[in-house]
């Protein structure tokens, strides 16, 4: 397998880490120093931090397990990413890739089947964050993990009362 | 062409004849003993099998020309995948993808031309279906054949009157 | 890097230019008399040419700086390509990808802060546009650039008054 493949798979396993909310999947993804920084979109275009940085995987294992919304019954998501750009270096890679993230929301059948005119999958699915990510990884024992990872997100984020 | 991106291509390929409801290219995709099938995913986070299996390419041309709904004038759809994940082991490969599938519908040209206003795209694009693509393909005669499919949706299915 | 990665990064940094509305970056990646068409699909499934056809980078940039719509404040897009088919022969290269296009439109925060109740990404994010690119690509000097673009939408563009 290609490396750039190889790095393209780290990110590939990282979304379906945050989609099942598997905190200890997503923190092997990163190095015990790794550098995690949200950041969100100024008006002028740039991007401006949100919220302090995560260091290390087993941070952002916490930060899965204790602060990520669980998905309620019959929920999910997906985060698609795509158009990656990738470059290897030796033992050092970068990653650039955007991102759409859509809601999952299943509808439970009724108790007396579903109705007249129904077809077809039962719920909804809608996109509801979007950015890039933008990725440092090194060659650790011959295993790609992310360095530095930062979340550029296009929108602002609501923190309740601030 | 490496392996894995000849793997990612078959996908690429399958989702192309889907979205044109291309029977015959769809089927000779898959092995004439391939199982195909269908899951919807449980309130557990498990899925449980929709329907029963459809088995070789002959039946997958059959079920995508005589039980895919066909697109309405100005329809067309768009299976996307995305963040593969690919294993080759000599002429055995394991894929998993993600994948958000799209309705697109266009709007018609009234006779008496666009409306004051109207700028850019007239229609719609909507996602409505969900999951993951699981599949092994095996190498025969040097082409990836799909060898077993499986379909697993995030939401469930509707059967008129179950 | 493959010559199948180094033509779908290309694309990707295609995708990248028109969501920037960087004209010069975009323009770069075509030849000086590389052929540019937009198409819209017909009822019959085919395509007819919409406007004519630009021809090389020069005419790529000047109409990205002119005639794309500038995002207005909070505002952005996402031009999400996927399932890539790529073909390289020597130094020519033939790529067909599907591509769906978001529209991304941030809340802008209120004085008072956000409202009670408000939780995570502010805005909107809604596909709005569809279809395949169809590509044709020359290695120049070591560069992948492109020299026939087709771009087919699956919508109708509206022309006001026309």
């Amino acid at each position: 397998m290609t490396d750039e493949r190889k790095v393209q798979e780290v990110l590939a396993r990282y979304v379906r880490a945050t989609d099942a909310r598997d905190g200890k999947a997503q923190g092997a993804l990163f190095t015990d120093d790794a550098v995690v920084q949200i950041h969100t979109r100024t008006n002028a275009g740039g991007y401006d931090p949100f919220g302090e940085p995560l260091i290390g995987g087993a941070a952002v294992q916490y930060a899965v397990e204790n602060f990520m919304e669980p998905h309620p019954e019959g929920g999910f998501s997906h985060h698609v990413t795509s158009d990656h750009v990738i470059e290897v270096d030796g033992d050092r890679a970068h990653l650039n890739a955007q991102f759409i993230v859509f809601r999952v929301r299943a509808r439970r059948r009724p108790q007396t089947g579903w109705p007249q005119g129904a077809f077809g999958a039962q719920g909804s699915v809608e996109p509801y964050e979007s950015g890039y990510y933008d990725t440092d990884l090194h060659r650790v024992d011959g295993e790609w993990r992310i360095v530095r990872h930062d979340v550029l997100l296009d929108m602002p984020m609501a923190v309740p009362g601030v």
